[in-house]
Order: C-alpha cells, then sequence, then structure tokens
C-alpha cells in the first residue's frame, strides 16, 4: 500500500447513468427476499409495498415461487430483464456468486447487506479479495458490503432491511442523508421526522469497497429533489472522491454538513480500518472538511439543523473573520448562553451601533446598549421583535442574526414565532432562533418554514459556527502514484527545499577524513544519511564547534557514533553548516496522506508543538493569506511577532515559505523542516534540518487497490 | 469595597424558620393582587387556585374589596394576622413602603417582583440603597427584588408571576431550581415537564441584595421533598453562601447540579455587576464549583439530566483519577460518539477484560475486544445487555457504565429498555443510558425510573464528566475584613513569603550609597518599592551584574530612572540578589476574591502563561496531592519533569511552596511570586520576586454591606 493507492479507483460508467440507477431505478432485484416475516429477507418487499414503490420489483429466491404476493425468480440470469438495481439480502456465503453474475448480466449497482468481509479476522478478508475480483473486470458498482441500503423517500425506493424504516410516514424533504455507519441511518431519519425535517433519500455505504461515500453523492447530484447533504462520517476516507463531491455540490448550489466520529484519539481508534493514517487527527479531518466547503458540525442534533441554515447562505465563500452576530432576545440569560456557546466555537456576537438603538427607540423600544439587544417584556410584543430584526438584517456588520424567545415561544407560540418567520424568510441573511423552553410547536412551525433553528442554546451556535467556518471548496488535483519511496539525505533534502525557494543555512559536505571546517566557525558537524532519521539519538549531530581541534573531535565521535549504533552506514561524509542565530524557529512540514491528499503543517518549535499542541495544518497547497492565517494559530509565534517589545521576525518570509512548500512538486511525499529557524525582519527563514521522502517512479502500483 | 464585604452580612433568623416560611408559609399575602386578568397583579391568585394552595391565602389591594372572589385587604397591617410570606408584585415606586411595613409587622420573608433597582441606572441605585435601609433594623428577610418569585409545586405554592405558570400539572419530584434569572424558571421547568423531570420547587432569587442564592438554597435543607438542587447561575456571587449550602447538603446527602453562564468573557461581562472579580473568569468558577461539591454542566439539558446520576452517586468522594466508564452498544456508531464526547470531556472509556469476554462468550454472546462492548444485533437480544450489563457493573475498573441502545430504542422500546431499567436499579453503581435514534417512550420510561439517560451524546459525557468531576465540598471558612489593605515592597514580601516556608535567591537591602556587591557576583540589582509594581518597565531592574564598576552604574542608573519616572519615590536604597541558575520558573499566586473567596494559582512561567493559557487554580487552601495535581495542569511544567531526557526540577519543593502559599495567614489579601525559579531536584525552588498585599488592620469595614 502507498499512501495514494485510494485515489485510483477506476471510474466504470458516468455518475448521471449511475445516479439514476441509485436512487431512481425503474427496476429492482431482492435476492434473499423471503416470504417469512421473522427473517430479515422479508423487510425489503415489505417496506417497498408499503412505500408504494412504482417501479418493477423482482424477488429472488431459489426456494419459492412466490413472495409477498408476487411471482418469485429463482436467480437474477432468469429475470425478463436485467434490473437497474440488485440489492442482496442473502448471507454472506451467498454473496461472491451473486455479485458474479450481477457482473455477468452487467447488472449497473448491486447493494450488499451481509457484513463479514474484513471488517475483522483473516477469512473475511478473503471474501473481500474474492468479491473484488468478482468487480474487477465488469462495470457493475458495489454499494457495501455491509450496508444497511438505499432509500428514496420520494419514490417509495426501500431497498433496506432495517427495521427503522417499518414505520409509515418519513418527511419527504430536500436532505440528502449519508452515513458510513449503517445503524445512523434510522436513527438520524427519526430524529428528523421528531423535528419535521424531511429528506429526499439516505444511504449508508458499509465497507465501501467499491463505491465511496464521496462518490455516491457526486452521482446524485443531478437530482433535482436533493438540495442538501448531511453525512454522517466514522473518518476521513476516500477524501478524493469527497473533495470531488463537494466541489461540484457547491459549483451546483447545493451545500454540505458533515457529522464526523473521531474527535479525539479514543474514538478515532474505533474507526479501525484507517489508524495510522493523518487523516484520523481531528484537527486534519477538521481542516480537510472546511476546505471542502463542508460544514463540520459538533453536536448530533447540528446535522439536522444546519441544512436549514447552509440553504440560506448557499455554498460557502470566502471571509476575512470569523462570524459576526447580531443577537435579540426577550431574555437576558437565554442571550447569554447562545452568546456564550457561540464565543466558544470562535464566532462572536456584537452589539449594535447606537444608530440602531436609536432608531429602536423611536419605534417605542427601549433597549440598554450593550452586546445583546435584551427586548425582556416589550419584546413578547410581536412588532418590537419585528422591528428589531428589521433593522438588525439590515445592518451590513452582523453576518446573521441570532433571535432568543424566552416563555412566549411554548405559551403563546402565536406571539413572536410569526415576526421570527415572517423578518427570516423576508431577508437574505439568516435569522436562527433559539427558544428557552421546551417549545415543540414553535421549532416545528419554524422549521417547516425552513428557518434554521433548536432548543439547546449549544446546537445554535454549533451550526452557526459550522456553517461559516466553511471555505470555498477547491477541486481536488488527483494524487500521483508512485511505485515506492525513498528517503534523501539532508543535503539531498536541502537542494529539494531550495528548488521550492527555501533556504537552508549555509552548508557543505566534506569526507570524515576533513580535519577543520571549511565554513566559518561557529558550526554544526552532522551526521549524513538518508537511513538514520534521529540523528541525535545516536550522537550524530554537534553543535557550536568553534574550533579546528573541536571539529575534528567533533567528526571522530560521530563516525565512532554511527559505527557502533549502525555498523551497516557507510558514514564517509558529514554536513558541516554554519551555526545560524535566530529569534525563533519553528516545524513546517508536508505530507501527501493516503485518505486525505497533501497537507502543510506548521507548529511551534522545540517541544511547545507537542507540550501544547501548539500548531495548524491546511490542505496544500495554500495561498499567503492562508498562510498568514495559520501564522495566526500557533500561539507560540507571538513571540516572534513583537510580542511584549522583543524584536520582529521576518514572518513575511515564514509565510512565504509555507506557500512555497505547500506547493511541493508532485514526487515529494513528505517533507519535514525542523526545525525553520526565523531570522530578523528582512533576513528570511533558514531550514536547519530537512527530512524528505520522494516518490521513485510514475508506474502504477501494483499494490493499489 | 473591599473584597470581603459580601461576607459580613448579617444572618437574622435560623435557617429552618426562614425555610419554613420561605417554601412551607401557612399564611401569605399577595400586595397588589388584582382582579384585572389583563394585569400580571392577577396571575399569583389565579395561578394558586389552580394549584390548589390550602394555606391562608390574603390579597392585598388599596382599591378593591375582593379579588377573584376572595376578601382583599386594604393593606398588609389591617390582616387578622402576620403572613409567613408575603410577595409583592406591585409597582416599583411602591415597594419601599411595603417592604418597610413588613419589617414593621416583623413578616418573616418577602418577594418582591419588581426591578429598577439598579440593574441600571443611578435613580435605581438609590431605590436599591432605601429598600437595603428599611431592612436595615428588622428580621425581615427579602427575596429579589426582581425575583420571578417562589414556587413549591407540592404545596400548591405559586408567588409567582410569571405566565409559564399558567400551564397546570408541573410534574412534582424531588428536585429544587435555584436561578439568579427569573425567565430561566419557566423555561427549565418546561424543559423537565418534557422529559418527565419533577421539581419540589423553585426560586429566581433577582438581584439578592438580601438573601442570596446559596442562603435561600441553604434554608430549604431541612425540607425532606428536596433530595437534589438544580442551579442556574449567571456568576459566582457571595460565594461563601454558595459553599456553605453546597457543604451542608453534601453532609445530609443532598446533591447539587449547576449550569452556569460566562464560559467565555464575551457572556461573562454580561453579567455586567461582577466585572474585574476573579470569579468572573471560568477556570476559576470551575474550580470553585468542583470544589463546592457541584457538578457543572455544561448542556443546558445536563442541568435536568445530571440530578438522576447524582442522586444515584451521592454527595462527591475524593476520588485518584479522572473518570473510567465501560460502554455496551448495540450500534458501534452510537457507542463511538459518547466515547468521543466523553474524551473532550476528560474521562475515558475503558474495554473489559478478557475475563469478561469470555463470560460473555460462554453465555452466547461473542463480542471482538477493544474499547467498547458490541453486542451489534446480538444486543437487541434483551439477555445479551442484561447479561453484560451485569458483568461490567461487577467490575471494580468501572466507575459507571453507559448503556447505548440503537433503533430498537425507538421501534421496540420494551426489548431492550427493561433490561437497562432492571441493571440500573439493582445496581449500586450508575448505567447511564444513550439512545440514538429520536425515542421519547423509552427516555421517559428510564428517566421515570430514575435512569439517567438523553437522547444527545454530548449531554451523556457532560453529565458524567461533571458528576465525577466533583470534589468533597469542604466548609467554608469566613474570609476576615480588612479595614484596609497596603502593598508590601519585595523585601518586605520576601519576609512574608520566609514565614510561609518560602525561601528567596539569596538578597539583602543596601543603601543607593553603596559601591559593591555585599553579595558574590553575578547579582542583580533592583529598585525596592512598595509603591512602583513594574519595576522593570522604567528600568528598575538590572540583571546579571557582574563586577564592581557594573554594580555602581546599574545603582545610579536605577536611581536616575525612578527620578524621571516617579519624582515623588524616595528611592534611596536598593535590593540585590544572587543570579541563581535555574532549570525552569513558574508564576504562583495567591488572591482573596471578593465573591469566591481565597485561591491558589499556578500558571507556565514567562510568556507561556498567557500565550498558551498554561496555568490552574484551586480554592485555597490545597493539600500536597491537590498541589501535585495542579503540577499535573501546567503543561510546561513537563520539561521540568524530564520530559524528553531533560534534568529533573525540584517538583517536591515546588508542590510544597504551592500549600505553603495557599495556606497564607488570613492578613494576606493577594501574593504573587512572579517568576519562583525551580532548582534541579534537591535544590529548593526560590522566588526572585513578591508583590504582596496586606489588610491593614482588623477593625469591621464600615464599606461592607
Amino acid at each position: 500500500m502507498t499512501n495514494t493507492d485510494s485515489f485510483l479507483r477506476p471510474k466504470a460508467r458516468g455518475s448521471t447513468e449511475l445516479g439514476t440507477c441509485l436512487m431512481h431505478p425503474a427496476s429492482i432485484a431482492v435476492v434473499g427476499a423471503s416470504d417469512d416475516a421473522a427473517k430479515t429477507g422479508s423487510r425489503p418487499m415489505r417496506f417497498l409495498d408499503m412505500a408504494g414503490f412504482t417501479g418493477r420489483i423482482y424477488p429472488v429466491n431459489a426456494r419459492s415461487s412466490m413472495v409477498m404476493g408476487r411471482q418469485a425468480w429463482s436467480s437474477l440470469s432468469v429475470l425478463p430483464e436485467v434490473p437497474d438495481h440488485v440489492f442482496v439480502v442473502s448471507p454472506t456465503a451467498t454473496v461472491q456468486d451473486i455479485v458474479a453474475e450481477c457482473v455477468a448480466l452487467g447488472v449497473p449497482v448491486v447493494t450488499v447487506l451481509a457484513g463479514g468481509f474484513g471488517e475483522s479476522g483473516d477469512e473475511g478478508k478473503i471474501l473481500r479479495q474474492r468479491l473484488e475480483a468478482s468487480l474487477a473486470n465488469g462495470a457493475t458498482r458495489l454499494i457495501g458490503p455491509n450496508s444497511i441500503g438505499v432509500v428514496n423517500t420520494r419514490t417509495g425506493l426501500m431497498l433496506t432491511a432495517n427495521a427503522a424504516f417499518a414505520e409509515p410516514g418519513m418527511p419527504v424533504g430536500g436532505l440528502f442523508l449519508a452515513s458510513h455507519s449503517g445503524s445512523m441511518i434510522g436513527a438520524v431519519m427519526s430524529r428528523g421526522r421528531a423535528l419535521g425535517v424531511g429528506f429526499a433519500g439516505a444511504i449508508s455505504t458499509g465497507m465501501e469497497i467499491d463505491l465511496s461515500l464521496g462518490e455516491i453523492c457526486h452521482a446524485t447530484l443531478d437530482d433535482p429533489g436533493i438540495d442538501c447533504y448531511a453525512l454522517f462520517l466514522e473518518s476521513i476516507q476516500h477524501g478524493e472522491d469527497l473533495r470531488r463531491f463537494a466541489f461540484e455540490a457547491a459549483r451546483r448550489g447545493r451545500t454540505v454538513v458533515a457529522y464526523m466520529l473521531g474527535r479525539t484519539p479514543q474514538a478515532a481508534e474505533l474507526a479501525q480500518s484507517h489508524t495510522g493514517v493523518l487523516a484520523s487527527e481531528n484537527v486534519v479531518a477538521e481542516a480537510f472538511l472546511k476546505d471542502c466547503g463542508i460544514a463540520r458540525v459538533e453536536t448530533l442534533e447540528g446535522l439536522l439543523r444546519a441544512p436549514a441554515l447552509l440553504r440560506k447562505l448557499g455554498p460557502p465563500v470566502r471571509r476575512e473573520r470569523s462570524v459576526q452576530a447580531a443577537l435579540v432576545t426577550t431574555t437576558g440569560a437565554g442571550g447569554s448562553m447562545v452568546v456564550d456557546q457561540l464565543a466558544l466555537r470562535g464566532g462572536e456576537v456584537v452589539g449594535p451601533q447606537a444608530e440602531i438603538l436609536d432608531e429602536l427607540a423611536r419605534g417605542g423600544v427601549t433597549v440598554s446598549p450593550g452586546r445583546i439587544v435584551d427586548l425582556t417584556l416589550a419584546g413578547t410584543r410581536p412588532e418590537a421583535m419585528a422591528t428589531t430584526l428589521e433593522l438588525l438584517l439590515a445592518a451590513p456588520e452582523f453576518d446573521t442574526v441570532l433571535a432568543v424567545a424566552g416563555s412566549s415561544a411554548r405559551h403563546q407560540p402565536e406571539l413572536l414565532v410569526p415576526s421570527i418567520q415572517a423578518a427570516a424568510t423576508g431577508s437574505a441573511k439568516p435569522v436562527v432562533a433559539f427558544v428557552t423552553p421546551d417549545a415543540p410547536e414553535a421549532l416545528r412551525t419554524l422549521t417547516l418554514a425552513g428557518v434554521p433553528c433548536s432548543g439547546s442554546p449549544e446546537t445554535c451556535a454549533d451550526i452557526v459556527a459550522a456553517a461559516y467556518a466553511r471555505r470555498p471548496a477547491r477541486a481536488p488535483v488527483s494524487a500521483v502514484a508512485h511505485a515506492g519511496q525513498v528517503r534523501l539525505d539532508e543535503a539531498r533534502g536541502y537542494e529539494r527545499l531550495a528548488a521550492m525557494g527555501i533556504a537552508a543555512a549555509e552548508h557543505t559536505v566534506v569526507p570524515t577524513s576533513t580535519e577543520a571546517s571549511p565554513l566559518l566557525y561557529p558550526v554544526a558537524v552532522k551526521l549524513l544519511s538518508a537511513n538514520i532519521v534521529h540523528k541525535s539519538d545516536i550522537g550524530g549531530v554537534k553543535l557550536s564547534i568553534a574550533s579546528d581541534g573541536a571539529f575534528a573531535t567533533a567528526v571522530a565521535d560521530i563516525v565512532r557514533s554511527v559505527r557502533q549504533a549502525h555498523p551497516e552506514e557507510a558514514c564517509d561524509s558529514v554536513l558541516v553548516q554554519r551555526m545560524t542565530p535566530a529569534l525563533g524557529e519553528v516545524l513546517l512540514s508536508y505530507r501527501v496522506d493516503r485518505e486525505a491528499g497533501p497537507f502543510v503543517m506548521l507548529a511551534a518549535g522545540g517541544t511547545d508543538a507537542e507540550i501544547h499542541a501548539d500548531r495548524t495544518v491546511r490542505p496544500a497547497p495554500v495561498d499567503i493569506e492562508e498562510a498568514w492565517a495559520m501564522m495566526a494559530e500557533v500561539r507560540a509565534l507571538r513571540k516572534l511577532e513583537g510580542f511584549r517589545g522583543t524584536q520582529r521576525g521576518d514572518m513575511a518570509a515564514l509565510a512565504q515559505a509555507i506557500v512555497s512548500l505547500s506547493h511541493a512538486p508532485p514526487e515529494i511525499v513528505e517533507a519535514e523542516i525542523n526545525p525553520l529557524l526565523v531570522l530578523p525582519e528582512g533576513r528570511g527563514v533558514k531550514a536547519v534540518d530537512a527530512v524528505i521522502t520522494v516518490g521513485t517512479a510514475s508506474a502504477p502500483n501494483d499494490l493499489a487497490r
């Protein structure tokens, strides 16, 4: 496996045809359909009938000629047509043959319910390989295995065996739910039902041995009934597919929200198949999703509440600052809760200008100046709320307006809810409503009117922060496949950096027979090796060498140390580098992640990055503005920005170095500059170590897929 | 105002009598009671009738002889008895006279609805002073002003004008709700109603010009119908009262949960009357509440969900580590959400021992080893869930067991809910349930059975983290009042530190005429002044002086600098201190906060405390274990603990210094050692600066109260 294998999956069909067969099939077959109500195999037919699916349905059962009152067929091969979509609900052991049959017949899409294909254990891995081999030579695309199925609520397409779908009357709407997890499909849809959130469809992607979640969503983009996507992700996997989907979705005016597990290492480890990849780190996943233009919520409720806000906002646009909101409330404490929660998430509620308060006062609404517009009891007068919302929505300094309603939202929803609804629907700028009491009727009314709202202050702040944290989606750049990779020694690493425009401190390579430094003292003398990464650990680095005598001793010490620790290593030359005084240092690195593509990371130098988690990442490449934004996020850099009267470092040079490394050429797989010295303003930045790994050939990688 | 004024309020009555008149009055009067249904004044009588209050009710109205079918009285003075509790719903302007009448009559408790007593504006402040003066000479205790009222759901005592109480059938239970905010009373109770959480009563404390929230809750501790307290706090105010209540509550087996605004500076500033106090900082408030044994939740839902868990756990006990939970689930993703959320809050889900899995396998339940016990579909068999819960509850390594149910919780609540309920109620150790779908019936059943549960993964983790973060409540120590305070110069500061057992680096004071250091070079030479705090800023500190010549120059420079910047300052002597090599430094400080009492703070030295927010606080005093716990929370100290092979600092000495400073004698108002040098192991810690402020007399403070 290389770090790019997931990007090489062939695309057998155009996405339009795939989308049609996936979500709007004219004909479907259910293999393993059963007449026995106690069996899972009985459910899809029952659900399809209940939902009134009008396409052609073919139950396939080798042992019965009738299933649920319909003619059953003994195999896919004897059907009167090749169905658009086959749902396989039969046991694991039968799956491979059925899929092979689908491939032979040219079935466009097959969805596989059964698990046991390598989630754990060797036996499963063999089954998985066989299934992959079956698919390899055909045009059939597979969802799963271990997919809970595919649902189109508008057409009654219920290709699922999930007991959650036994409940009739799922509300229909424009939201498409895609989930790695099968069990969360029913759970999220039931929550949507309770809130009045309607769905266009839902899918669980299971193991994704063929179609990934990103590809599946991408295939539905021509479906005019879908206007927003809600993703339940276990981890970032097949990131390029996800990015391509998100980019295309934005281009077409669709929005995407995601809830992702693995905010902490404890939970990330539960997404077992993806340990060790960079994308399993929360900060990386967070940066990746933002960069795809996907709103990542942190509350489960947010996954259902964000779409109303995203629909109003549309696809993300570039913003110069974090979100600023106005807040009008009938209860000070209720407003404060939202202020708190938004500030915790990097946004801010800001007070209105004096002119707005004056205008309100002229309308008979007296409000104290401050961060929130607290109408108190005057706010229960609908016209006070209406006037205030109108004024706040018209003020350009606010990205959004938060409307908080107290007890009246429960007891007299007819008072304020219509004002909030009217203001929200009449404005291009969004209104987000929070109600302090239990007020299901008010929330339902607002939800059905498309007004983003919640009874949880955490969720309200969550969706606002997530929606405005999105960046414009970027087009994916396909990663280059490398047959293998090799690490360069420090001197060759510096050459690569120089080619990217990043300077190293003055250095040269000399034979170990050299007795004096060719560079001005003081110098560092370092073991030169592509194989030994942690040079210091084995005594391979000697700093502040200031004389010929010390130089000779240093070289001899290094040679002796390497012979002891790594007798196989040649060690016939060393790298000599001038000691360079600097104001500070950072760690700057670049890496192509298998699941999420290229990233650039900037961290505090020394032990601060680790001790204080003082680092930031972005999908690469970044432009100069983004580089400055990254620098603003590394707190230790404040020491180099004239904090407390200290001398300013060359921050512009650092920003340029970040941009340069982030544009590393395709052969670079990994590059770490640790440290990169930051010199005083005008004097640049200098690498004093570099570990760079490059791909060795552009030949296709046999291990991929 | 000194920093201790709030601790000096006189206690006019024993808490038992107060509690009776507050929550169980035999007779009540409603002043301003009205017959006009459109007026606020009509509500209390209507609510009292509706709720069936059986005590004696006296409507007081100067202009009507009948109110709501009852005889009305023209004033309190003409009533046939002195009522236990008077509720004043008449306008602000009338309040002072009515309160004065209450005092004259000896009314035990008066609750005032009207606002306008100094929340803003000078006029209000005058009204407040008059009201305070009316109370000063009597035994009458006052709730408010600006209190939404007092409710006892068990007796129908509805001393409130809040429209939220127009709704009949508030569920009765053991939870007492106390809130600074009036509007949140109705909001929280409506949420409780929806969840099946019952209340014993509720109170909003308003401005607290007399009775504080802590005192009011304390007064209800003899009420056997209350077993848990839910506090909605705007800030930490009257902290000693709160601490006394919490301590006494724990002693009597009651538990306390709090939701507090002001997690962020933006929201904290909204609690306007308390800016500038230490307690307005979230970390301080957090430490204070923990130290009081109060579970602080961060979600609003947690305020209602935590009581079930707290009842099961009882008052807090000292714990050696953060909470460890087992987790059993029927859905992997559902379990992962809770793992994530708990880890975000400092807890951990840990996997079971192999023996437990073996035991499960013998019972026919096969589970993969790992952090969570994922039963998948087997889990919907009630006996699988029951057996697993039983085994996990019996394992001593788990503090609590989390049970996660998927879609079946909605569609077949009869399957798993009884197993979870039976295991939870049959065990001394708590079970906390999370359901992934919308499952109101399951949650209601569990709630009514007393099983802590939620449909939000954030809330589940929140209540577990908050409940186990509590520390045993400590008895309050009344702060000493000082008539004034004075800052000591550095030399006198060192003397105070020495008296507490904290050494300073070797130093001496010499006249400015001195020409050579009396101590071994190198030395620091410092301006000696009690008035100038930021000595460095005006050139008052000269470091690394290594010769007589440099010494003389340094002294002259300091004298000149002081003359320029502070011509009024004498500057006839300087402090000379030996430069002391150290491995690192910290900031250690102590402060008596007006609202929350004494605190000790440990922070990273240099700029790290500020840049990385690398600091920790505790209510003082702390013991040696707590000192070590504090040190573990300051990340920069890892550099002194042998991190990456560095030399170990004298951590034991640092721990002892923390303990010593936290036990500062009562005359110390504030002490800051910045920096405190940490020497190598065995060589101690040394203060190299000290700013100490002491109270100047023990005479009572005229400004208090």
